[in-house]
């Protein structure tokens, strides 16, 4: 049953590349076709692919039937909580975005009861919306990413400085209050999951050596290297935004600790080197996306004060990255959430003190890209783990309602529901 | 023929573990009882190893022969270049430690020719000794660990600042210069090395997440992660010693940078904080266990100014491995150089500053070793990379004179030849 279990996967796979005919696949596979064909049957009838006649194009000889995917089918939902803001993303089959919402919370100013119901009402409103527009389309599971230390395998949220939780039961407290009863949740760091989504992106294709910042409140990292996620002994890798880069420092960090490197380049030590308290720049109850657009008026403004913390933190950035790039000789750097909106300002002090401080001549070939996914990249992580965890298993996908042999409604991808509030 | 070398390397590799019956390897391979006996008879050919009659124990039943491994056959060479001293180490097939020299040499006094000219006479001198008392053997090559930036694949050292060295092809440089034409000569960083001999002790089964810190005048880091050498992009990960910790600070590194870790609590950094510069634990021109004796009886006695070196450095030491410990989740931090020499001082102060800096509950699970091999560890982890490249590809070592197959004389393991001058 696992070799089984290995084939569908490996052709469904295979199928979400690309569509190909059952020839093809037998050819990329190695399997036999009427192995191939077998288990296409199989995929099939849970409606995970379908077989699409021929296009007669005028060439020569009987063009064969496509298999291709049934994108929207299986359906992930990403779920992210931060110290400002709850968000979702739900990605199909084929890893496109068909829905993301994000709203902000100020989740230090809730009880953990209260932010998990916020969390599963999201979860709740986003599926529910998603489901009632994709017919047959299933649900297989919900992931949640979190700014902190997590134990994966226990579902528990170990220590989140920046939201004040340690010791958190989220995946259980999750499920609990979710209306979809049974449905499956996993956990990871909102990093790990970023690098993940940030990986997993067209133009990353042959890259092995990934660093992803996430640039918030507090500065998270991910890292892929060899190809995988370095994860450590215990999961808790990337803990690189309490790097003691001036142990002297007045500032104390939310973790209780002087001189970590977010106290130094986190967002909110931007904003407070950027403006005063009363500035609209520093109003949480406003959403962050308009206040960045504000940020940026002032800075294409040449406004002095924005300049000099824009250029104090950009070298702040650099100083800290060059070490991990220094320790990991990264391939790709990707910076995510604020510092990839406000990259046209951040890279120039950041690049002046990388190539200062980075011991390998050029940077030891690393490439600096701006995160496309921007603030929704940890939650696209975690819906992204929810569908790889199906592709594994194509089995856990009950057998549909439609047998899909015949199914030839055009190839109707993704359409996002863009719902921003 | 691919097919056979990797069946032969997995015998090989089976018999260097533990001798065993044809029947067991048989078992444990995979292969059919057939198969082994011929391959089994190839690399006795080889002389390899060899076929033991069993011993009479008065159990019941035909005792089985045993295939074991010749240690002798083939040997290993490391050496190291560092700032003030070359050093060799012979391990044979079995990992065993053969032989060892160090010679104090004060590198950076001599050009990059007479430097190279000191490591070919170092090693012609220890290879020739220990070819000379063990007949038959072969030697498989030249590993060599290198302080800085090692291009792997080109043999080139493009940085080693303690060294002063930029862009020496090394590999070319060191290969023309033995007496022995044609020696295989391979180059890498001497902290990947180390990292890699720690990891293949025996203590370190299980353990997949390991770093490795050098501990000379130089810091390198040397990471295990998922069980295999983090290498980063280019080959360059592990640069620790340039971690911008104090970036104001007022010494310069050996890099031309300020507020470099190794300039904290590098060598050169302790010994300046411990004693005025005409002290004896400051003379280059003496080794440097002899100086570190001394240091260690001045600590026993509880001299006020080496305490207080011993206490600044070693936190200093915490704090530059809580930010590695952090971002890497490190299972096992193994201290090398003359942290292991100094452990027993260094330890307190280093764990203080690590549980107040480290993120995850009691460090995230690291543990702390101190390396036992010592100053010998990167020259030890580059002949072990000579005999696991030849354990790989058995059919590298020519068919010896011996067939290996009748063969009975004592399982003689590895004779030390202790030759230090």
């Amino acid at each position: 049953m696992d070799v089984r279990r290995s084939n569908l996967s490996l052709i469904l796979q295979e199928v979400r590349r690309e569509s190909r005919s059952r020839a093809r696949l037998a050819v990329n596979t190695g399997l036999t076709k009427a192995t191939v064909s077998n288990l296409v049957s199989e995929l099939a009838s849970r409606d995970l692919v379908r077989v699409r006649e021929p296009t007669l194009d005028g060439s020569i000889g009987r063009p064969s039937q496509l298999v291709e995917l049934v994108p929207g089918r299986v359906l992930g939902l990403g779920l992210e909580i931060n110290v400002d803001y709850v968000a979702a993303v739900v990605v199909d089959l084929a890893g496109d975005r068909v829905a993301s919402e994000r709203r902000p919370v100020d989740v230090k100013a809730l009880s953990i009861i209260a932010a998990v119901a916020e969390l599963a009402s999201l979860a709740d409103d986003v599926a529910g919306r998603v489901l009632s527009t994709e017919p047959g389309a299933l649900l297989a599971g919900i992931g949640v990413a979190v700014p902190g230390l997590v134990d994966v395998s226990h579902g528990v949220v170990r220590e989140a400085p920046n939201l004040g939780w340690i010791d958190v039961e989220l995946r259980c407290a999750l499920a609990s209050r979710l209306s979809r009863e049974g449905t499956a949740v996993l956990i990871d760091n909102d990093a790990n999951l970023a690098a993940l989504a940030e990986h997993r992106q067209s133009e990353m294709e042959g890259v092995e050596e990934l660093l992803y910042l996430t640039g918030e409140v507090g500065i998270g990292g991910g890292v892929i290297t060899g190809g995988r996620q370095l994860r450590g002994a215990c999961g808790y890798a990337g803990e690189v935004g309490h790097m003691a880069l001036d142990p002297d420092a007045d500032s104390i960090c939310g973790c209780g600790r002087r001189g970590c490197w977010e106290t130094q380049c986190g967002l909110a030590a931007f904003l407070a080197a950027a403006a005063d308290p009363t500035d609209p720049v520093r109003d949480l109850s406003l959403d962050l996306d308009g206040r960045l657009d504000l940020i940026i008026e002032r800075a294409r403004c040449q406004d002095p004060r924005t300049i000099e913390a824009l250029t104090l933190v950009g070298e702040k950035l650099g100083i800290g990255a060059s070490v991990l790039v220094n320790v990991m000789n990264t391939q790709v750097l990707v910076l995510g959430g604020y510092f990839a909106r406000l990259g046209e300002f951040l890279l120039g002090p950041m690049l002046s003190q990388m190539y200062r401080r980075v011991i390998a001549d050029r940077l030891g070939g690393c490439r600096i890209h701006l995160s496309r996914l921007g603030f929704n990249a940890a939650a696209t992580g975690a819906a992204l783990v929810v569908i790889e965890q199906m592709l594994a298993d194509p089995l856990a996908v009950p057998v549909g309602s439609a047998n899909g042999l015949t199914v030839t409604r055009p190839n109707g991808r993704s359409h996002e529901h863009a719902v921003h509030p």
